[in-house]
């Protein structure tokens, strides 16, 4: 018997899909290098069925049989990923959340809302904005991502320097873990009743349990902003602003610095800038009293025109300009990661440095998209064409070379740096080989938090680095 | 073979002291309970041993041996609990980690400290303050308790609304788990690799894992400060302006509002009036901001005179009154849970309620120590002395009785109210009870964190409601 059929039949109808579309629909996530092998014809194999479940119960009627038949399942929002988070194989059932996508309750007076894990961000926004509240929580996937998957890969929003990351926003959660029990964390707004067992599953991609409801922290919508736009000399001394505006207890909601590749692609003012933007939102006194120590802290920089955060409000959820390149086959990424103030320009240089001696690379740039009190988050962008024969077409093999052998070259830089292995994308499949390293020892501790969560191994297998115990998620 | 001398005999001279005076030192912590006992003649039994590390090798030392025995842990700070955390029975060998007090590295231009657990509160910010920084966690027991207990506690400081509670200031830990591997978790300033492990040991009350090392964020010493007191009617009315402060982004580093009770017997200012104190520091504009808001927020109180906050700072450590009515053998005790904005009021009515309807109280009230954008936390103080026929004195069992009364009348009226178990004072063994119910299904969850990092049980058996493999650990 098969286990497709054997949920099924548990389920109310119509909840278990296996039309060619849907399985090819959930087949991968937007990891680059899928679209390399799409575009080259060798498209990931498609899971056996697509679950969509709609209500807990029934995620842990999924979850309850699974174990029993030890059969594996990977969690889905809305497949914004980059890292192959939830790439299925050809034997995992997916459980797509998107029909839990109820707003279930909403408290003006404590700011609190309750929503399901697959609800949509924009959405989200959109229905607490009848609140007159707001999440706070803009990641440039906004509009093509879920609220638990947000929670299942720890996401930064754009505007978390004010509003704070997804962890900062989660009173608590609803979890299912293998075998189907339900785990309602506590929501007081702080305890001291042992670990903080939401930190279990934030960031846990779906290895240890299918989150289904999320009660959030929310805020009022903010009603005064400032903006502003500086230029500096050089990175180290954009971010050496950024540092001490966050040292000095500005919290602007956006704090960007682009290096002079970047701020000429985006603003066009040439390559020997390093562009600052910082935008506040919120209360007018809070607000006003963070722009007079941002523009205290910039008084030594060039003042440029407020037109570049309209630009960049305007275009911050625009991947077009990527995904056309992806199109015409080149090879593209990101590849964001953080550190320690004091060690962020030498390893904005090396990685720089090592990504462009790839040979193939055409161009490697960052910015600094999130600051924090100690240090910030490192976005780099790489860009290259595997080098062939004048007239060839470079194939789907020296494509995914090139693009491992840059992220090799800049991860491996990075690390060697003192930065993490990510910031906000996650570990998925990608960046599984780093962990066991990266984690200090605690890699150990990530194993035996999966056998004591998950003890069968059916949950997302082969994610964060940890072992498969079933066939392979790898690339073909 | 004795475990005692196996680790006597595998560590430096002098790291193993069996002497009667450490013994009863180490025997419990500042439980309310035990000063009953202590009072009445039945003071709890000594542990067999005093273990003193200089290391984290010796830490490693310490459980590889106790694992291999199977030999109970209680890993040891400065005993400031008021929980009965660190109580270690008549088995449990104690840790007290009070030599390994080293200041490891201070790098101030990316604000953060690395500290060995051990070093004292106080010491900790004198030395900071050498380099011109501060960790901006102030709680009470700060000259009494260590960076490691913090951490493993989960403490709040008195200055929590600006600089975050301890798990906002800890970077990154390293632990000592049983068995002996040592672990440390990744130093980056936010990252999104899997679960974040330090939430794992942070509030785990010693049951996971020994924190050896901590990494800290800091801050500069602030530069510019301001006050105020404030009087409302109610406390109701009170809690709904600490509310709208934080709603409007105002984060003054100290909101404390008293009770009517609480209000004339700190500040003399009769029993009608619930005072509001404020106090906020940091740089000038952000400071200047925030205050703009709570002044704003105050405009409809009756303004009081800011030496009520002078007062509150020249007092904030002193808990001479209590312990001297503890010595003349009145019951006293706090207990502080936490809940939503729109709860708090309710509660604070139903607990106070709750604890003066027991025989025997004489005095409930609370007040409101720390807030949040979404709640508050209510710290309650009670105190009462057993009726008994006129001249004759409680016994310790009366006592013990009248204590164990009036803790399960409050902590029953603050969970049937939405409350946390605690705030920010842990769980211990007074609590455990209140454990399973509360945690929504995450209890099992705990306890299969403890069965996958302490197989054997030997670290602090008995307390946050885990069982004990050993003997008891209760009171006699």
């Amino acid at each position: 018997v098969r286990v497709v059929d054997v949920v099924a039949s548990a389920l109310p109808a119509g909840r278990v899909v296996t039309s060619e579309s849907e399985r090819r629909a959930h087949a991968h996530d937007y990891w680059a290098l899928e679209a390399i092998h799409d575009l080259g014809g060798t498209p990931a194999e498609p899971p056996p069925a697509v679950v969509y479940p709609e209500a807990t119960s029934e995620v842990a009627t999924v979850l309850e049989i699974a174990q029993q038949h030890r059969a594996p399942v990977v969690p889905y929002g809305l497949g914004s990923g980059v890292c192959g988070g939830v790439r299925p194989g050809r034997e995992a059932l997916v459980v797509d959340l998107s029909r839990m996508n109820r707003v279930v309750e909403v408290r003006p007076e404590s700011l609190v809302a309750v929503v399901q894990a697959g609800l949509n961000g924009g959405e989200c926004e959109r229905r607490l904005g009848e609140h007159g509240l707001t999440l706070g929580h803009f990641p440039q996937s906004i509009d093509r991502s879920t609220v638990g998957g947000w929670v299942a890969t720890r996401a930064s929003g754009q505007l978390s320097t004010r509003y704070g990351n997804i962890e900062d926003l989660v009173l608590s959660l609803e979890v299912v873990l293998p075998g189907g029990r339900v785990v309602r964390t506590f929501p007081a707004p702080r305890a001291s009743t042992g670990p903080d067992l939401r930190a279990l599953f934030l960031g846990s991609e779906g290895t240890l349990g299918i989150v289904t409801g999320v009660r959030l922290r929310v805020h009022p919508v903010p009603t005064h902003e400032r903006r502003g736009a500086w230029a500096f000399a050089s990175v180290a001394d954009g971010l050496d602003a950024c540092r001490r505006i966050l040292r000095r207890g500005g919290t602007p909601a956006v704090l960007r610095l682009y290096d002079g590749v970047e701020s000429d692609r985006n603003y066009h003012v040439g390559t020997d800038k390093v562009v600052v933007l910082a935008l506040d939102e919120g209360d007018r006194p809070v607000v006003d009293g963070c722009f007079a120590v941002v523009e205290d802290v910039m008084s030594g920089a060039e003042r440029l025109d407020d037109s570049l955060v309209d630009h960049w409000l305007a275009k911050r959820k625009d991947v077009a300009a990527l995904e056309a390149l992806i199109k015409v086959g080149a090879v593209v990424d990101t590849m964001e990661v953080s550190g320690a103030w004091s060690d962020l320009p030498a390893a904005y240089d090396a990685v720089v440095a090592a990504m462009s001696a790839v040979p193939g690379v055409l161009a490697a740039s960052a910015h600094c998209s999130h600051s924090y009190l100690t240090g910030g988050c490192l976005y780099f962008t790489f860009g290259g064409r595997p080098e062939v024969a004048e007239g060839a077409e470079p194939t789907v093999a020296e494509r995914e070379a090139l693009h491992r052998a840059v992220w090799e070259a800049g991860q491996r830089a990075a690390l060697a740096h003192g930065m993490s292995v990510s910031h906000h994308h996650g570990v998925g499949l990608h960046r599984g080989q780093y962990l066991p390293d990266a984690l200090g020892g605690g890699f150990a501790v990530l194993a035996a938090l999966k056998a004591a969560l998950d003890p069968t191994g059916i949950l997302n297998p082969g994610k964060l680095g940890l072992p498969s115990p079933f066939g392979p998620v790898e690339l073909p």
